[in-house]
């Protein structure tokens, strides 16, 4: 069984605070707990955050956050970032910001997740796993969902590959994105429109809690990818 | 708090089975959950089941399931079916069923999902929601998640829309795909070599537990659509 439980309480997070110690102020923490924490209180509290004046501002933002713009339709840009993630508008966000600022995706996020990991564990001496989520749509299907942007102590994608299914017979492609199914689960007791960046995921896997990396397992490199 | 429940213990399923039963021989379900079903069984119990001797056959077979194909690399086709998903392979799948046989995906999976979820109604009567749950690769981010192929009783998308964020503003593009997201959550208890077909997700927003439908709300309509 699996647990996903809200961390509630959380203040308004600012450039420079600690979040390992905002978590822990609000819940606690247990061995292979996997922690994941939203994307927005990752950039304010790194210090991501740039000031918008007007629409011509967030497009020029927009642009240099990008390396690629793969398609354009009136306000909305699909664009690939410098880490390699296609998102809308290269994830420069105006949503639970300061009126006139934006916030950017964090330059590292397995690096941002392993920093709290890191500050989690030296706090509590919990080894603990954290999962850096964002929001993000699909091409063909309608809705958002999260994912992960950066991960810390757990694998990015488990490769079932060479396993058997119950025929006995060997599985063929099943590379399971396990923190992206982390991060959506995440996301049902977080809610848009709540003031829960963070949750607990209890209960997975053991074997999975190794060091992982979103940016090395899940970002596809260009000459493997049919649709770039 | 949402929890995740596997589902142990289902016999294997044979065409004209009901699965509703089968699930209920090895759990309880309450008022509120969402009963998260693999396609595989579905299929199975739809009698979906076609046989491929060859190589050859299941090209042909993966030909009949597409409308239109949309990428191919080797063995790998990108595929559009007649419901409007785009899938490996058009969602035809030789694993876990017996030697020289493929699954097809259910026809219906939304009706697949109500017709499982009026049977645990009538058993029990307890109102629960069912998700079909199938897995897909995804554009630009390497390994498979599961994602909702029907549903019953639960909102496919719920419209965030117009609620506003904690800073009183209103939030755009907000539309959560949680089915999609409850499907993944349900398969970081399952797992593609064990088996557990079912899994039970406990404690989801009541208020998303309205009628919804993976086919109206989720496949994005061709003229909508950026990437086809």
């Amino acid at each position: 069984m699996i647990s996903v439980l809200p961390v509630m309480g959380l203040p308004e997070v600012r450039p420079g605070d600690e979040i390992a110690d905002l978590i822990l102020e609000c819940a606690q923490v247990e061995d292979g707990d996997v922690v994941v924490v939203t994307q927005k209180i990752v950039s304010k509290a790194e210090g991501r955050l740039e000031r918008v004046v007007d629409d011509d501002d967030r497009l020029r933002l927009i642009e240099r956050e990008s390396v690629r713009i793969l398609r354009r339709r009136d306000e909305l840009l699909i664009t690939e970032t410098a880490h390699g993630f296609v998102c809308a508008n290269a994830g420069v966000d105006v949503s639970n910001v300061d009126e006139g600022m934006a916030a950017l995706l964090p330059v590292d996020a397995d690096r941002s997740a392993r920093h709290i990991r890191d500050a989690i564990q030296a706090r509590t001496g919990r080894r603990v796993a954290v999962v850096v989520s964002d929001t993000f749509g699909r091409t063909w299907r309608r809705g958002l969902v999260d994912v992960a942007l950066g991960c810390a102590g757990i694998a990015a994608v488990v490769d079932l590959r060479g396993s058997t299914d119950t025929r006995g017979r060997t599985l063929q492609a099943t590379e399971v994105a396990v923190v992206d199914e982390v991060a959506a689960a995440a996301e049902l007791v977080m809610g848009k429109d709540s003031s829960c960046p963070v949750a607990i995921v209890r209960g997975l896997e053991q074997r999975w809690l190794r060091e992982g990396s979103v940016g090395d397992e899940i970002v596809r490199p260009h000459g493997e990818d049919l649709f770039r």
